[in-house]
């Protein structure tokens, strides 16, 4: 691991900590978006720093996010404000034989830059467009468009993932040599986000679209 | 919604948007921690705005974290730098029958403070014993137990929960009157973190403990 990025990292996102695990390459940062529904955002307001959630998606090599004009989030970020920005799986509890070699299995991509705001409502739409293909491929053209008021009323902004890196973790248990005969179970406790039955609120009276069929199976 | 704090919550842990989604309850707060193994961390280290992710657990009203000495994290935290941090549930999508009016069902916590130090190797160790205990319960009687080195390179490190937040969506599609009779499916698709069957890295030679059999079915 600890490849060299195609377009070379900067200070903020070379791995400081367990080195060996950085992973600078474009695809697996793309996957871990893309399997995410929230990013979480850092910025100071010149008063305080501040975590907060928000729902994102990916297109070619930007991150996307909207709010409410209004919003603080976005009033912050639309005056491009520095963010640090992370999105983390989990994907299984690594059980060695001592306690402090015990670890997680991970996949976390962390991303500096300021947003800029999508001007205009053709861009705006198609961005969107994007969003809804993630959260349900074809419900675009089903569900009613956003109209001018709407679109008005929403900011919609993108960051380039440029100044990205990632790190991964997915390892079998990792123990000291003088730790490997404990008579003490060892192994990986896997998890994974999963989805279950859609819960319609209609009476049956739609048609169950296919994204919908699928969703359990997916 | 919108209860007011058993403790009233600071000017940063009020909720600007959507307040009546407000949850001061201690009992969701410790909900949500304790089911996530990781928080996102932001901070500012005098050059840059930083968001990290790092494992976390609960005791009382207190979140802690670990780390090595030597991490660019820890040193920050032990400098008892402001900190704001976010951990995230996404439980379904909200398919309405407009666009815009789509959303998520998801259960959020930020927290507000500083960190300190857990002192003391006998301090140290029960609030490990904790995190353990979070992990897999029992297993502290099991694996071997930290040392004096590994303890010495160690922080152990905790936050109050006292300046904190929550923030629960768990709603129908909410569809303006004109919309509802589009004909559009409508509805929740649901998700959740589960966990799949544990891979040992043993021969079998070891028993299984409860916790492992038990893993795949929590």
């Amino acid at each position: 691991m600890n490849k060299p990025s195609p377009t070379a990292p900067s200070s903020r996102t070379r791995i400081r900590r367990l080195p060996e695990l950085a992973n600078y390459e474009r695809a697996a940062l793309h996957e871990i978006i893309d399997q995410s529904y929230v990013c979480h955002i850092a910025f100071n307001d010149g008063e305080s720093t501040h975590c907060m959630p928000t729902a994102c998606w990916r297109q070619d090599d930007y991150l996307y996010i909207h709010g409410s004009n209004g919003g603080r989030l976005t009033k912050v970020l639309l005056a491009g404000t520095q963010v640090s920005i992370a999105i983390t799986h989990v994907d299984g509890l690594v059980l060695a034989r001592s306690a402090f070699s015990h670890t997680m299995n991970y996949r976390s991509a962390v991303i500096y830059g300021a947003f800029e705001a999508i001007e205009g409502n053709k861009d705006k739409l198609a961005a969107m467009d994007v969003f809804m293909d993630k959260i349900a491929a074809g419900r675009k053209h089903q569900a009613r468009p956003g109209n001018d008021k709407e679109l008005a009323a929403t900011s919609v902004l993108r960051i380039s993932l440029a100044e990205a890196a990632t790190k991964i973790s997915n390892t079998n248990p990792v123990d000291k040599e003088e730790d490997l005969n404990l008579p003490v179970w060892a192994g990986v406790l896997p998890m994974a986000v999963k989805h279950g039955e859609p819960i319609p609120a209609d009476n049956g009276a739609i048609p169950i679209p296919d994204y919908v069929v699928r969703w359990a199976h997916a």
